[in-house]
C-alpha cells in the first residue's frame, strides 16, 4: 500500500499520529515560509502543509509540483489553526516530513475542478482528466450505488439475475440492428441485442419464475440529444403475475431506491393514469406531475362565434398559468415563436388575461364577448392574475401535443420544474397498435409480445386500432424511467398479433418461430417491464443529459472520441471475415 | 397472483390452510380412485390429490394432464399419510378443489427430470426446456448467488462497479476482435472488447481508485471445447497497491465466497508458487495441488547407465504414484498409450513398481543395478507398494508437460481429483515475454501493460526473455480462474515496452496513443486482476465444461442453435452499412 490513510478520512481524532496519503496535487499556494498542497483523491482533500524552516529542501521540492502530479506524503496529523468548515478533513492537516513524487503530470488541458473550463468536446476526447472532477465522479458513484440496491431488492425478492447472450440473431422488426459478422460462418451474421425481450420470455418458459437483468442494449439509430448507441436496462421478467403484480413491485422498488439513494419518502401509491387521459389532460404519454397545469377542452365555449381559426378546428385546449397574468406582450410574443418553431408546429398561440377585477382580456377580444370569456375562466377555473394560453388544430392529437410542449415551456418559466421535486405515476391501458404513415400498416406500440386487455381481444377482429394493451409505463418528472407489459403466452394468439402486424406465417416463423415453438410447451402467464438505467441515474443526479452519467460516452455521431472508435480495420480482418467495403459512390 | 404459495414452500404447519398454487406437472400417476399430480415450479414440488369418490369431474379432468402442462390448483393442504423424506414438502400434499389449465404442453421432446433422456444437440436446441430440469437451474441459482457475493465483498471494499463500453476500438495485438460494422462512419468498424484492460487502467489514472465490473467479453477464437466467443469476467483494479496488497484482497474475497456459496472454510493462506517452481515440480503454470506426485529430477541418477534415451535427454523426471505397484502390464501399457497420444506427444514411458520387500523393478532393468535403482526409489521417496512413472525427453520444458499430463491422469486415475476438495494457491513471477515460433518475436505473455519486476528491469536491455513480470494468477484445482498484474504507469516504461514486443513508435501511438497520453497527466501505481466467471461458477457447481453454468451457450462453431444464430442478413442493413460479401473462392 501506497498510503495509511486516504485523502477522505482524517479527523482532529488522528491529530499526532504519522500517516502516509497518496494522490494527485489539486493546488499548490506558498504563504511566507509555508508550502500548503491540497491533496486530492476520490475519497477528499486533505492539507498537508510543507514548513520551509524545518525542512528547506523539502518545501522546494514541494514548491516544484505541478498540478495534477501523483505524489506520497508522509508526515503528522495536526489541528489546524484556521479551520475549514466545507471540507470534511477541515479540522485536521498534515504537516509533510517526506515528499515521493510518483508520477509528474503535464499541464492538464482543462482545470480539474467542480466547474471546469473545458469545452464539452475537449473534455470528452480528455474524459480520464474529467472524470477527475468531483460532480461527474459523484454521477459514477450515485450509479453504482443505484445498481447494488437494485440487485439488493430484486435478490430480496426472488429475482434471479441471469445473463442472456450478446451475440444473438437479427430481427428487422423494431430499430435498427448492429451486426456482427461471424468468421465462422462466412456471410453470416450475429446480432447486438435491442433487448433481451425474446429471450428473458423464454426464461419464463423455463421457470425461472423471477428474472432480473442489468445488462448492455443496442440500437443503431440516428442518435439524438440524448440517445447512446449502447444503453444500459434494468430488464425484469416475472411469471403467474398479473398486471398489479408487476406494478406493485416496481413502485415498492422505486420507493426504495428513492428512500436509499436521494432520501426521499414517497408514502403515497402512484397515480395510475390511462393512457387515453394522460393524452387528453397533459397531451403526452410521460406527464410531468410536478405541476398542474391541466389541459381544459374549450370547444363547447369558443366554437361558433365568428373565429374562423376556432370555428374550423377539430381542438381547442387551453392551460391556465397561474399567476402569469403579468406576461408582457413580448413575453408573450416570444411563446408565440416557441409553438410556432418547426419543432412544435402550432399555427399559433391565443391568450388571455385575468385581470385583479375578474374581467378577462384576450387576443381574440373582437369574437368573443366578456360573457363567452367569463363561461371561458371559469371552465379553466382561471382566477385574478392568471393566463390563459390557448391552441388549436385540425388534428387533435398533434394540437394536444403542440399544448404539451407549451405547459412544459410554462412549467419551466414559472420554475415549477424543481429538479428535487419528484412526481412519479403509471401511465396504463396503452393502445396495443399504432398506425405508421411510413409502412402503411399498423405497427406495435409496445411490441408484438405485449398481451392485448382480455375484454378487447374480441375487437383484434373488428377494430384492431381500438384494441388497448396490458402495458404500463413508469414516469418520473416528465420522463419515462421504464415500461413494459403483460405477454402473450398462449401461441395462437401471438400468430394472431403477427398477422395484424402484417407478418406473413413463414416469416414469424422464421424471425419468432424458436418463441412460438417454444409456446407450445407450457408457457407460463408472464410479464414485466424495463428500466433505462441511464436515464435513472440522470434524473436522480439531476442531469439534463444522460451522457454524464456514463463513463465513457459517445458523441452523437456514434464515435468515442477518446479512443478513436469506430476506425478503419486492417484488410486482413477483413478477408478473414470474407467482407469488402462498398464503393461510396454504390451506396 | 396466479398463487398464495409457491410449490416450495407448504409445510406441516399449513395443514388446513387454503391455498393456490401454479406450475407445471411433472408426473401423473393414477392409484384407486384418486389421482396424483406432482406439480413443480422452481421453488420445488408439492404433490396434488384428487378424489374420484369426492368429484369425479375434477378427477377426470387431472387424469388428462400431460407432462408439462402449466396449471393453476385450488385446495386444502394435508398431512401426508406417507411422507416423503425427500422433498422438503413431502409431509404435506395438496387436496385439489379447484384445476385450471393454464397452458397445455405438447409432449417435450426429452425427459424433464435430474438425468433426461435428451441428448446434448436436443438439450441446446431446447435449451428452455433444459433450463427447467432441477441440476441446470441450480447452476445459474450458484451464479446468481456468486456474482451478489462478489458484487457485496467489493462493495463493502470501496470498489465501484462501473460499466466500460462495448463499442470499442479493434487492437489487433492479441487475440482476434470480433467486430462490428458502423452505419454513421461506413468503412469504419467498433471491436468487441476482448476486455476491459485499457479502459479500467484509463480509469485509473482518472483516480476512481477501486474499479470493478462484472462484463461480458469477447474473443473471435476457434473454440476448444470448453471455451464460448463471449464470456463474463470480473474485473477489478486498484491504484496506490502493491502486489501483495492485491493478492491479499482478493485472497479474501475467494476465501469469501468458499464459504458463503459452498460453506468451505479455507482458513490458511494460499500457497504462492513462482512460476518457475510451478513449471519444475508440476510441469504447468496451473498445479492442480488436490494430491502431491511432485516432480523428481532424475538426470543424476539415471544418466550415464547405458540406456541411451536416457543418456541422450535433456531432462528426466518422474512421479511417484502411492500403492499403485500393483497396476497391470496392461494398464501400465495403457499409460504408455497415454503418453504417446499425439496431443501428449512423449516418445514413451518408463516405469518402475517398488516391491512389499523393497526390490525395485523396473521396465529397463537390463541398463540399471538394483542399487541405481534403490537410489532412485530414495530420491523419489518411493516406499514398498508404489509406483514410479519416468518420462524424458530433449526439450525440458516439453518433457514437463507431457509428465504433467500423466501426473493429471494418475491422479484420476487414483481418485485423488475429488470434486468437493479445493486447492488454491496463487502462482507468481511469471515471465514477462514468451517466445512466438510463429510471430518469430517476444510476446507479452500476460499482456503489454504488465509491470517487470523493478529488479528485472535492467535486464529489459540485456536479456529481455529472463525478465520477470509482477503478474499472478489465481488456480483452483489445476484450473486458472483468475489473473492479473501491477500495471506499468509510466509512460517511458510502456513505450519501451512496446519496443521489445516490435511495435513502431507510430504503431504503438496508433494502437494505444490514449493509453499513453493518459500516462503523461499523472496516472497513479495501480494493478488489478480478472476472474472468468464461467470458469469459477463451473468449478464451484463441480461441472466439467463451463457450459452449463451459462443460460444461452453457443456450440463449438460459434452458433446458438436455438435462436438459429449468426444467420444471413437482409440485403438493405448490408447496403446501409456500404459492405460486400465476397465471394467464397475469394476468400
Amino acid at each position: 500500500m501506497f498510503r495509511t490513510n486516504t485523502c477522505g478520512e482524517l479527523r482532529i481524532a488522528d491529530a499526532g499520529r504519522e500517516v502516509t496519503l497518496a494522490g494527485w496535487v489539486q493546488r499548490v499556494r506558498r504563504m511566507g515560509g509555508m508550502t500548503f498542497v491540497d491533496l486530492r483523491d476520490r475519497y477528499g482533500i486533505t492539507q498537508v502543509v510543507f514548513i520551509d524552516e524545518e525542512n528547506a529542501e523539502l518545501n522546494a521540492a514541494a514548491n516544484r509540483l505541478g498540478r495534477e502530479y501523483v505524489v506520497q506524503v508522509v508526515g503528522k496529523v495536526a489541528e489546524r489553526t484556521s479551520k475549514n468548515p466545507h471540507l470534511s478533513t477541515g479540522d485536521i492537516e498534515v504537516i509533510a516530513t517526506t515528499l515521493n513524487v510518483l508520477n509528474p503530470s503535464e499541464v492538464p488541458p482543462f482545470t480539474i475542478e467542480d466547474e471546469s473550463d473545458g469545452g464539452d468536446d475537449l473534455r470528452m476526447r480528455y474524459r480520464y482528466l474529467d472524470l477527475r472532477r468531483t460532480p461527474v465522479r459523484r454521477n459514477l458513484e450515485l450509479r453504482h450505488r443505484m445498481t447494488m440496491e437494485v440487485r439488493r431488492y430484486l435478490d430480496s425478492k426472488g429475482f434471479l439475475e441471469i445473463e442472456t447472450p450478446m451475440l444473438v440473431g437479427s430481427t428487422p422488426e423494431g430499430a435498427r440492428d448492429f451486426i456482427v459478422p461471424s468468421r465462422m460462418n462466412p456471410g453470416q451474421f450475429y446480432a447486438l441485442p435491442q433487448s433481451p425481450q425474446t429471450l428473458k420470455q423464454l426464461l419464463m418458459v423455463s421457470g425461472m419464475d423471477r428474472y432480473f437483468q442489468i445488462v448492455k442494449c443496442f440500437r443503431d439509430e440516428d442518435l439524438r440529444a440524448d440517445r447512446q448507441p449502447e444503453f444500459t436496462q434494468i430488464d425484469c421478467e416475472m411469471s403467474f403475475i398479473e398486471q398489479d403484480d408487476i406494478i406493485n413491485l416496481f413502485e415498492g422498488m422505486a420507493k426504495h431506491l428513492f428512500k436509499e439513494i436521494r432520501g426521499v419518502e414517497l408514502t403515497e401509491p402512484f397515480q395510475r393514469m390511462p393512457w387515453a387521459d394522460a393524452m387528453k389532460y397533459y397531451g403526452s404519454d410521460k406527464p410531468d406531475l410536478r405541476f398542474d397545469m391541466k389541459f381544459v377542452e374549450l370547444m363547447d365555449v369558443l366554437k361558433g362565434h365568428g373565429f374562423s381559426v376556432f370555428d374550423n378546428a377539430a381542438y381547442i385546449g387551453g392551460i391556465c398559468a397561474k399567476g402569469a397574468a403579468t406576461y408582457t406582450r413580448k413575453q408573450l410574443d416570444q411563446l408565440t415563436e416557441f409553438v410556432k418553431r418547426p419543432q412544435i408546429g402550432a399555427k399559433g398561440l391565443v391568450y388571455a388575461r385575468v385581470g385583479e377585477d375578474g374581467t378577462v382580456k384576450s387576443s381574440v377580444d373582437k369574437f368573443y364577448d366578456q360573457a363567452t370569456l367569463q363561461q371561458m375562466a371559469a371552465a379553466m377555473s382561471a382566477e385574478p392574475g392568471d393566463l390563459i394560453l390557448i391552441i388549436s388544430g385540425d388534428d387533435a392529437m398533434k394540437a394536444r401535443k403542440q399544448l404539451c410542449e407549451l405547459r412544459l415551456e410554462m412549467g419551466r418559466q414559472l420554475g415549477l420544474r424543481d429538479k428535487n421535486k419528484f412526481a412519479c405515476l403509471w401511465v396504463v391501458d396503452f393502445p396495443m397498435f399504432e398506425w405508421s404513415d411510413e409502412e402503411q400498416r399498423l405497427m406495435a406500440m409496445h411490441h408484438p409480445f405485449t398481451h392485448p386487455k382480455d375484454e378487447d381481444i374480441p375487437m383484434l377482429d373488428t377494430d384492431p386500432a381500438a384494441v388497448r394493451a396490458d402495458a404500463y409505463d413508469m414516469v418520473i418528472n416528465g420522463i419515462e424511467v421504464g415500461g413494459g407489459s403483460i405477454r402473450i403466452h398462449d401461441s395462437a394468439l401471438q400468430a394472431k398479433m403477427f398477422e395484424i402486424l402484417g407478418f406473413t406465417p413463414e416469416r414469424a416463423q422464421e424471425q419468432f418461430g424458436f418463441l412460438m415453438n417454444a409456446f407450445k410447451y407450457g408457457a407460463p402467464p408472464h410479464g414485466g417491464l424495463a428500466y433505462g438505467l441511464d436515464r435513472w441515474v440522470s434524473i436522480f443526479a439531476g442531469l439534463d443529459s444522460i451522457r454524464d452519467c456514463i463513463a465513457f460516452p459517445k458523441n452523437n455521431s456514434g464515435r468515442d472520441v477518446m479512443l478513436d472508435a469506430p476506425a478503419p480495420v486492417e484488410q486482413k480482418q477483413l478477408d478473414e471475415l470474407q467482407l469488402l467495403i462498398a464503393p461510396a459512390d454504390k451506396k
